[in-house]
């Protein structure tokens, strides 16, 4: 394969459980061969090119729409982050099993119908292969009109309803009055949601 | 300070030139101590606790409002992916200045006004600190009606023209005909902006 530009090769640096830091080979346009350092996740489904889920969930109601947003503690930033529910994807584990587990775990709600599935989508081009899918979701309490979360012990995730015409007045709101982090998907399309020229 | 969760100290597990491998340790809310690993840039402005910007130039045509998007090729994927103009803040630059520079330097045009910053936002909270803001700006030919990137030499990038009304069904289609990765935060603005409950 003649391709340029392409990497050529990889060396591992430091590997952890779930990260490994790597320094890439890869040759320019020009046929110049550079260096480029990289994280990547371990935990990559190969036959998927794929590492996780983001999940907008829509619970209808009498008054208007609300997206269902976690709260969660995130250790690499110190603090509570606002968010769409997200999962990393098991090994033989189907996307639409993903999300379904996932939106059970940290919201409690049942996904009634997938709405639509993303392309792979890059988090951080510059810094990391990590990617995920957008998935849009339908959901709805269970027959006891109930919506328990099934958390796992390290998990802090709180649920928030937000109604979808408000989301991007209440992710200024969270991150001025509450200090709250912003995720950066969540972020980009509330933008966009409301986005006029 | 005795809140938590909080992270409650941090040991470089590995260090290059642009980033840092850690482990943290912090506080459950139940006051047990966990540990976590989690990649950092070295380059992060302390002052802006910010590491980079995120554009939408937006190039007003007799036709219909256009977004200048990049197609930039990416080590860490192998492959070009369509993103935003983007970089890193330079010590002593404003958020205003890197947009103007970045956007000089990626797409050839100079920005004539700054529509909207947002606030900080994180790009992969699972994995890293590292975050950005989505500014929103308007852009322009040069006086002689040119617009000349002005690349560094490792900078592999080419500039797209997409009317703004299509941008969700441009992404689907550079993924699908051409194979190119596609950014998660434009993507997730995409998305936004067609969004219909």
């Amino acid at each position: 394969m003649n391709r340029l530009p392409r990497v050529i090769c990889s060396k591992v640096l430091y590997e952890t459980k779930w990260i490994s830091l790597k320094e890439l080979a890869y040759k320019d346009l020009k046929d110049v061969e550079r260096s480029y350092i990289t994280v990547e996740r371990t935990t990559r489904r190969a036959d998927l090119n794929l590492d996780a889920v983001i999940v907008l969930p829509l619970l209808k109601s009498t008054l208007e729409t609300q997206a269902v947003l976690i709260r969660q503690f995130r250790p690499p930033l110190d603090n509570w982050t606002i968010e769409l529910p997200a999962g990393l994807i098991d090994p033989n584990e189907s996307i639409e099993s993903t999300v379904a587990r996932e939106i059970k775990e940290e919201t409690g709600y049942t996904v009634s119908n997938i709405v639509s599935i993303g392309p792979t989508i890059a988090n951080d081009q510059g810094l990391t292969n990590g990617n995920c899918r957008f998935v849009v979701a339908e959901v709805e309490k269970d027959s006891n009109g109930l919506a328990l979360q099934e958390l796992e012990e390290t998990e802090m995730i709180e649920v928030l309803h937000v109604p979808i015409s408000k989301l991007l007045e209440t992710l200024h709101l969270r991150e001025k009055e509450f200090g709250d982090s912003i995720d950066a998907r969540l972020y980009s399309f509330a933008l966009g949601q409301q986005f006029r020229i």
